[in-house]
């Protein structure tokens, strides 16, 4: 009989490369969250079920069934949404998870939940790279929020015995994200734009999504009342002046991208995830970051030029 | 004109004794949450205003209007709970307090928002007295969730500029308390019966309600988008046979209490506040616990025999 995952958020981001990596691999899909999907989407993600629903516990009661792994994907995804609708966020990444905890506890306790965290919840980093067991010092309403629902999890997993696994994960990128900085480059590239705000020398640990869903189905067995938490990284720093050098070469621009020198407050110097703790799953990145910048401005001219 | 203040949960242990506190120093007393008053009481406790809701964003919206401070005390203050029923403890607690700043912020950003929160936060604590700066492993859902809720607090401090304090209270007891130890063993010693769980070495650090109800109101003027955090205890570690002790010969029991040896699996060995920040407001606590155990017995006896 085949494995069943229920996503939430699969309308997402992430929550669509996740559905898919899961069909890709025998598992029967539902999802539940915001969001309309496009009839070729549905089918290209690899859904059977789809709910269109807040993910509440009454949603739950009503959709979830009792699924082997539950993916909540669900949450608001951005510092600057988080920034400004503080009160939003709260309820879509803190409230949607103490539902999806209690639901997995009193309604399907067999069920193994996978909690897609962020590298937000360390804030600034002491040093790097950052392993699971520095401190943590959120500071955006997005890192409070992630690190409130990391707090959660642990709670259900220790107290009521739910199989949890938390993946921290650092920069995921690739096709469909149009937010942040490389989807931020290919519009400026467009115009022929080169000025980039902060210094270039800020490092970030980039992730292409299809490894961060792939990472996701290779936690599911380690998911227990322990609670993990796993870095959800390459393992390899880069400079932001040189991921924009990659992408403007993308574009076939022969500039070099110049910086303002100021860094925007709050803005964290360096992240970079030390993978010892997560690679010995075996599990590591298949797309390297030149390769996968490629294949994002790619992705981008065909979509939106 | 006369200040005002909402107090949220004002029909709860701490709440009550907080409304009094704040109406005997001049302050018109708001209260919402849960809970329906007899008569006198209302009086008895200073409150003018009284809206029986949940505390939501929609209920502050309608009844808060623009007060000078906001404790927030309404929660479900009660580990056993929070085990009983992780997801109300979560909503009672965490949510609530989600809803009282994002409120704060928007429609009344000068208000003061003092929020009670609880040595929970703490766990098993490394070392006694405990200092505010000390790691936070919480254990139970109820620290989860206290801890949860502070770091909202600290968010909307940081972030929004909301002007916060939190005051982590340790054994809080008094009149109107019917839970936790001293209310059980009054229990206990009606029947004369004098064994008690666990070993009586472990520490408490016992405040009285009508102190804790004025360093509420005394840390009203430290509240800033700093956060303070302090400690609320009374700065004295007392052992619980010494406690219980007193408290049978209050009854005019001759015996001594006896401990089963077996401790209750995560009940920490020592909780014993670190007083020195707290009491660089000048505020100290006028009730010693000998006489208030004393008096807690007068209670009991007047109103439970």
């Amino acid at each position: 009989m085949s494995k069943t995952v229920l996503i939430t958020g699969a309308h997402g981001f992430l929550g669509k490369h996740v559905s898919r990596d899961f069909a890709k691999n025998g598992y029967i899909v539902t999802g539940i969250g915001h969001g309309s999907w496009a009839p070729n989407d549905y089918v290209q993600y690899g859904l059977t079920f789809w709910h269109t629903s807040d993910v509440t516990l009454d949603a739950l009661i009503a959709y979830a069934g009792e699924p082997d792994v539950i993916v909540h994907c669900a949450g608001s995804g951005s510092v600057a949404f988080s920034i400004s609708h503080p009160h939003q966020d709260y309820l879509r990444t803190v409230s949607t998870t103490a539902a999806v905890l209690e639901y997995t506890k009193v309604y399907s306790p067999n069920t193994a939940v996978i909690y897609p965290s962020s590298a937000a919840v360390y804030g600034l980093a002491d040093r790097l790279p950052i392993k699971e067991t520095d401190t943590l010092s959120p500071v955006s309403p997005y890192g409070v929020h992630k690190r409130a629902a990391e707090m959660l999890c642990e709670s259900y997993a220790k107290n009521f015995g739910v199989s949890v696994a938390i993946i921290r994960f650092f920069s995921i990128y690739g096709a469909g994200l149009q937010k942040q900085l490389l989807w931020d480059a290919c519009l400026k590239a467009v115009n022929d734009e080169v000025l980039f705000a902060g210094t270039g020398k800020e490092l970030r640990d980039w992730l292409h999504v299809q490894d961060a869903a792939s990472l996701v189905r290779n936690v599911v067995d380690t998911a227990s009342p322990d609670c993990p938490i796993l870095n959800g990284g390459s393992g390899e720093g880069v400079r932001v002046e040189d991921i924009l050098a990659t992408l403007l070469r993308s574009f076939g621009s022969d500039e070099l991208p110049s910086f303002s020198g100021e860094s925007r407050p709050g803005d964290p110097v360096g992240y970079h995830a030390d993978m010892t703790q997560t690679f010995q799953l075996g599990w590591r990145p298949s797309i390297g970051w030149r390769v996968g910048t490629d294949a994002y401005v790619q992705w981008f001219k065909e979509n939106h030029l």
